[in-house]
């Protein structure tokens, strides 16, 4: 069964490289991947900081934060 | 066509977990990846430096790094 994986953006263009890298080329058999645009809906932010991503891009799968490279900082977003 | 993905490690938990999550997971219509393991083939860090990789785990996709996390420099595997 496919695990959930949500990715963390915010739109800058490290966020929109990495999403178009790998958001939308895990294999569907491993990861039902949900996109979250921390920008535009920032009720998620907590809800990242909890994972422990302190910045965007960032996938969070089974509870644990995985960085790709650095857009923004979390707190830079609130 | 599938894009060649070359994923760098050097055997740290953070690579190992990078790898398990990532590297086996990625669409394989979307990418033909590679595994490296820097510490067993030191030939190869010219070639990752060269991609901009600074730390592993990474991959480099279409000549351009994307670190995930941070397990340990390029600079302390020479």
């Amino acid at each position: 069964m496919a695990q959930k994986a949500v990715f963390y953006h915010a739109g800058c263009p490290v966020c929109i490289d990495a999403e178009q890298r790998f958001a939308h080329s895990l294999d569907p058999r491993a990861f039902d991947v949900e996109i979250v645009h921390l920008g535009e809906d920032k009720s998620r932010i907590l809800e990242a900081q909890q994972s422990g991503v302190r910045s965007v891009p960032a996938f969070v799968v089974g509870g644990e934060p995985y960085h790709i490279n650095f857009g923004a900082a979390l707190s830079d977003l609130q």
